[in-house]
């Protein structure tokens, strides 16, 4: 672990990929671009994909409107929708500059998960306009990803979104981050051989990643009432005055975790607990070893702040860790957002799911964590990695399998179909790239080197 | 021009056009797709496209805003925006059922002009939130294509878009009739040896199209004074009480023509006049051939209604016309709408312009004209066939160069950079297109037999 103790190197390295990356998108002008995904042998053919062959395709729309699932690429389309309010570890920089994060994660959605997603950044910070502006994008859309809007309005935006339309809503930095951390604590308990309800788990940091986190955790199977949350000033507790004024939902949670009554900060938190889950500042130090010494014994620790953990993985595992995971792809076990939405959309769009359920996100955790453990789980592999396509795939297919048993899918499928539907499209949108590299189309450049 | 005679047979092959296309909609799902259109060698490379490498890019857009067209590829986005009210000549079929027609657009966006259009149907008849939304939409994209919106708020939505947003906004139905109209007529004359100051002309429908192809017809040197209006109720004149009492824009129209002040239906205003310019209901005889009969020699008609011409050229040439126009494929002289917005918004967008002005639509249609007359115009070849590359190509070269003599391009290039990129973004969608159907990754269909 020598070489990962060079945090100068580490740096070094960061600021070239910075730079190399300005440079990489001046080059190419963006990343994405729009496409034809139908047959263009001569002009003659846009009789029949425009005017006039187009009006009986409007018509039977206008007969039953669910067909705009079939007869154009709504099915298929999801907009990453911010106000660039907080993005990245960046904060508020506006619309504009997030736009190449709304890209990139365009990109991904492509390239892992076949779905054609479209960024859209909002010329507004304001709650209610979001909310309308989204409710009125609906009809070209499958699906909506919202992404790096700044709490506590990103809640209220999710949940009445997500009850108001009639496609799926996502906010990527709640059920995102929360089905990839269950996925990787479903192993990690397994390797350390403890079971889901007899575990305790302190939640480090309070915002809109831990808060879901929590619930998909406790819904899984996890027990609230072994759990402490510890915000910037301390223990979530019902002596906490602050937190009974404000009657926010920091006091619901307050109200349902923490059984013990335990109070103060969160070297009283972390003492004699299982696992903590770490999503606050960006470290490193701001998790101190001496905290995870208090901890049980084979302690895991998620430490995901962005871009440094809260704590250095060999810091934490020499203060006793058995398990350390972290956002990064440079350490063992990260808990990568990008092996989630692709694959969760790409099983939601694949049978025309209304929403994506709680349960939806939990069979997406249950079905990675099946993927890595088929390759053999151990301290430093418990989560599958993104070059693992089948980890999509499976995913994929659990997911929509999972919206037709919970009678939200507008179509049925049976195991074999949907497992060829999401295969091709997940392939498709690869070999695509792939061709379009080879031919020149898209300049070939190796990037990295 | 026996076999066009043959209206039975046509209205067959129209069906058949409408049943095909259907089929085709639903093998395909849908028209257009998202792509990459950066390198990816492997899964490594997202760490320059993604976090942690694009956090940079987004720095460089705090620092300076106009980056964003560097650096992503707004430059290059167009919204194709509706809210479904008037969708070809089915009306108001809301937002849903005009997707197949803005994913239509899209598909000639990208294979005509390069430019990757995306079509986003509003869930809103209001006009104030369809301003609102278009306005909040501006961070990503490049240019908005206003399309299919019913009057009379489509000239308001325009004209405050156009003026509150740093994009080129652009009302299909307006100014892009108004462009392509407008080259017809400049080698209509020239076939027919008339003078654009000296001709008479009338505007049969007083819709957003006449409206705005006589805007751009007097901007380009026809005479106003020489014109007259009919709308349902007869000629604009200063007697009519209905106009006065509304002030409506038809008001202002009826002071500004009509110098001879006319009064009466529609069989007063063809009278004696040179040109004939009908955008109105669905024909045939809604232009009469005794109206024909009393225009002045060597006529000029465009009978541009949608799908049937108000009047059937074969009879409006009996009549004594010497050219006719109409906005359909199986006849000569189509005026057609796809010539224009390719190749407007490629030269628009390659010079980074800040809005369209009637001086660039009328740049365009100089070109447009200019191209068919290369190729040697008569009376049944007025303007440029689709196929024709050049066509757009020209235009968008010519846009381009206005665009930044007027001082509203972003970006200064001589016009043989222009023209070089101008170039390279239109072949390379032809070209992509073609490969993707080539290694199967979109399915090669014979769609027309």
């Amino acid at each position: 672990m020598k070489e990962i103790k060079n945090n100068d190197a580490r740096v070094k390295k960061a600021l070239e990929y910075g730079k190399k990356s300005i440079k990489l998108h001046k080059f190419y002008g963006g990343k994405i671009q729009v496409m034809p995904k139908c047959a263009i042998n001569e002009l003659q053919d846009f009789s029949l994909w425009y005017t006039p062959g187009v009006a009986d395709v409007c018509k039977k729309i206008v007969e039953q409107k669910d067909l705009v699932f079939q007869l154009t690429n709504k099915w298929n389309a999801v907009a990453v929708v911010t106000d660039g309010t907080r993005v990245l570890g960046l904060g508020n920089i506006g619309p504009e500059a997030a736009m190449p994060v709304m890209e990139g994660k365009a990109l991904l959605f492509k390239y892992l998960g076949g779905v054609d997603a479209y960024p859209i950044c909002l010329n507004t910070a304001d709650k209610e306009e979001f909310i309308k502006t989204v409710k009125i994008l609906e009809p070209s859309f499958g699906g909506i990803n919202l992404e790096d809007i700044e709490k506590p309005k990103c809640f209220e935006i999710l949940e009445r979104t997500r009850n108001e339309l009639q496609i799926p809503v996502w906010h990527d930095d709640e059920q995102g981050t929360a089905a990839i951390t269950l996925a990787g604590l479903l192993n990690a308990i397994k390797v350390v051989g403890k079971k889901k309800k007899d575990v305790s788990i302190v939640f480090f940091g309070v915002g809109a990643a831990n808060v879901a986190i929590s619930r998909i955790l406790f819904k899984a199977g996890f027990d609230p009432k072994k759990s402490i949350f510890v915000d910037s000033k301390g223990i979530l507790s019902k002596s906490r005055k602050d937190l009974e004024k404000s009657k926010s939902y920091k006091w619901k949670i307050a109200l349902q975790s923490n059984y013990e009554d335990r109070e103060g900060g969160p070297e009283n938190a972390f003492e004699g607990m299982d696992i903590a889950i770490c999503v606050s500042a960006s470290g490193p130090d701001v998790v101190k070893k001496k905290w995870v010494e208090s901890m049980a014994s084979d302690s895991i620790i998620f430490a995901c702040a962005n871009p440094i953990p809260e704590i250095w993985p060999w810091e934490a595992k020499e203060a006793g860790a058995k398990i350390v995971a972290t956002g990064r792809s440079d350490f063992p076990n990260q808990v990568n957002n990008s092996l989630g939405f692709p694959g969760i959309f790409r099983g939601a769009l694949d049978v025309r799911a209304k929403t994506i359920t709680d349960e939806m996100c939990i069979t997406a955790a249950e079905s990675l964590a099946f993927t890595a453990e088929e390759k053999g789980i151990n301290e430093n592999y418990i989560i599958p990695k993104m070059d693992n396509i089948n980890a999509f795939i499976n995913e994929a297919v659990n997911v929509g399998l999972k919206a037709m048993t919970q009678n939200i899918a507008r179509i049925k499928l049976d195991k074999d179909e949907l497992l060829q539907i999401v295969s091709d499209n997940i392939i498709k949108a690869r070999n695509s790239t792939k061709e379009l590299m080879k031919s020149g189309l898209i300049s070939e450049k190796n990037l990295l080197n």
